[in-house]
């Protein structure tokens, strides 16, 4: 592993036992020695589950697998593995996924459906999947609330744990919701090598948790991108193990549910930034607000363009206040743009406007802002009201070493 | 300007003089000081002329004004200067258009309306185009055809003059197509910072020639991709000056002109590999064919998500078989493709095929065919009978030298 991310947060969350959820991870060997590559979550009883998959069209072992189970719309038991992806393994892949599921559901006493598993690593590599299952009776015996040692697992090129959690009442009655990711390249909408599990202790209908979890991920995982690449295991999982004993939901619009609304999307977007904040080589954190789009989606696509150019992510390595790179980027979006009626910022200073710079534009304050962690770039592109935030970093020697050598 | 590509063609082709064709560079000081900077092009009375350009929504003053120009299809002049792209300038930069069209036709001779001017370089920095009309007048006198000088002159980052030529009979009459290129960042299709000249003698009416040039452009520098990013002022002219006497050619799909279609496709090719060649840090050559594809169309999308995907690149760059970033770039392509029918060879060897590798499949030839300097990838998407090839380069830690201190 290399040096952790200089954009890291300070600490991993304390994140307390949430009712309904336990789990163990341990070392099982399918890629890694020593490193801690597997991960049991064991849910209680009634627990409802939602799920967002990556869009791509070769999609590993374990997405079929999710999509299955997931029209139950009932879960017992997460499991997870990092170091190899499972994807691009044909028929042998498959198997490995349902040998899996079947061995969990007899530690765990379920069906095989009530059994989800994602895995991240490598591509088109057989699967040790025995390895795994040798592991989970030991899992078992572990289970509690190491959180932490439950993100570790999960990761794979990344270099610092991911959790999130916050504290929150519907009606009167406390609930948590806390999560762990994973992801550092191959990050880009719609997701990428890009794992979350998002658990509560709230009683929510699965089409409810569905669609709260649709909703956030647009605005989180699906709104930020490292390199652009979409990997083929991207998965989000949320579980709702109905522990906490608070009124009843009968849709997404309760009012008794705003704060866990709010709160959900806190804890993905969390999430979803810490997963930017851990892009490869990354040295800058980058927030891309888009206004004066078509539309809310315009917006977006603008946004990922400028997100996802490799001069753009150059330039702000360079701590370069290279903005005509970023007309550029808007230009090839494919999305209206008034040449002649745009504006650019950054660091919160006006750098041009009407179609070009600003009269006696002093790029001294712009260039203090380059040389932060923090960079903050809006872009009005002049059309109409549609706005869009994305998060992305920027682009530098350190992705280059770490990806032309990592399979080797 | 850093080293000369490794991948760079032995030398400069030796372009002859072309009827009707007179060129000449200079050092105006745009930007640069010292380089040559200013391309003067005179072209007969009775020169037809056809364009391709960038889609780019915030494109650069000169592509309005080409756009504008080639609605009446003759052409007298090209004026072309690197440092600066005058793009993003607002009113300022469709003033600077006007007045170099305007003293150039003064100087040569013809309407402003006959005139055709490229810029490239560095966007949102007003055009001294004062430094260029006053260099016409020397230019003028120094007409000729260096061809090498000319295609230097339009160079940015690029590290070699591109240049291509061929001989060709229409009937029984000789004719030559000889052009020049420049790009080496900033190349995606539709064509990025790239700029490409070409001229013949041939005598062909506008509306064939714009046809001939648009089918080619597609196969060739719509076919090329270095990093993605589309430019503000990609354009390709075609100029054919008419004093060739050959036989009338009527329609595109004249059987006399058939050795001629073929040449122009080549000199092209010739020019937009040459690109790919020079792309920015570039120290691999990639040749991607896509089959099996819905149709040519999804084909090409395929191959270019292959060849734009970061990861793919930066396996290359480090001579890593890591065939499961091509199942990765297949995937979010957002084509269809048949994850448990694909095949995929590189170096001609066949590595995965109905999903999965092959049984024993050997990595050492693939490993020394990754180390060699000309890269092949062959993927078949299992769907239909769709095709493309698709060129690219590598990613390496040259890019990130390149563009992270570009402009300072």
């Amino acid at each position: 592993m290399t040096d952790i991310s200089p954009l890291a947060p300070e600490s991993f969350p304390d994140i307390a036992a949430i009712p309904g959820v336990q789990l163990a991870a341990g070392a099982c060997g399918v890629r890694y020695s020593g490193k801690l590559d597997v991960l049991l979550v064991e849910l209680a009883e009634g627990t409802e589950v939602a799920g967002v998959f990556t869009k791509s069209q070769t999609a590993a072992a374990p997405i079929d697998w999710c999509k299955q189970s997931l029209s139950n719309g009932k879960a017992r038991a997460l499991v997870v593995n990092s170091g190899n992806a499972n994807a691009f393994n044909g028929v042998a892949g498959i198997a490995s996924v349902e040998r899996t599921a079947d061995q969990t559901s007899k530690i765990v006493g379920c069906a095989a459906e009530d059994v989800f598993i994602a895995s991240t690593g490598v591509i088109g590599e057989a699967l040790p999947d025995e390895k795994i299952t040798n592991a989970l009776a030991g899992l078992k015996s572990d289970l509690g609330s190491d959180w932490q040692a439950a993100a570790d697992a999960i990761c794979t090129t990344d270099t610092y744990a991911k959790g999130s959690v916050r504290q929150v009442k519907i009606g009167d009655t406390d609930v948590t919701i806390g999560g762990i990711a994973k992801g550092s390249g191959m990050i880009a909408p719609d997701m990428a090598t890009m794992l979350a599990f998002v658990f509560t202790d709230a009683a929510i209908p699965q089409n409810i948790l569905q669609r709260l979890l649709s909703k956030s991920a647009e605005q989180s995982f699906n709104s930020i991108t490292v390199d652009s690449d979409t990997s083929t295991s991207d998965t989000v999982l949320l579980f709702a193990t109905g522990q906490a004993k608070h009124e009843w939901v009968a849709a997404v619009g309760d009012a008794h549910l705003r704060d866990f609304r709010q709160a959900l999307d806190e804890v993905m977007l969390d999430l979803a930034q810490q997963v930017v904040r851990d892009g490869e080589g990354a040295t800058k954190f980058v927030e891309i607000k888009v206004s004066g789009a078509a539309d809310d989606a315009a917006a977006k696509k603008i946004g990922l363009s400028i997100a996802n150019s490799p001069l753009v992510k150059t330039a702000i390595a360079g701590e370069d206040a290279n903005w005509g790179r970023i007309v550029m980027a808007v230009g090839k979006s494919g999305e209206r743009a008034d040449r002649d009626k745009m504006s650019i910022s950054m660091g919160g200073v006006e750098i041009a406007a009407v179609g070009q710079a600003v009269d006696g534009y002093d790029e001294a304050p712009v260039a203090k802002h380059m040389k932060g962690q923090e960079i903050d770039i809006a872009v009005d592109v002049g059309i109409g009201h549609g706005s869009a935030t994305v998060w992305t970093c920027d682009l530098t020697h350190g992705y280059i070493s770490i990806n032309a050598d990592y399979r080797t």
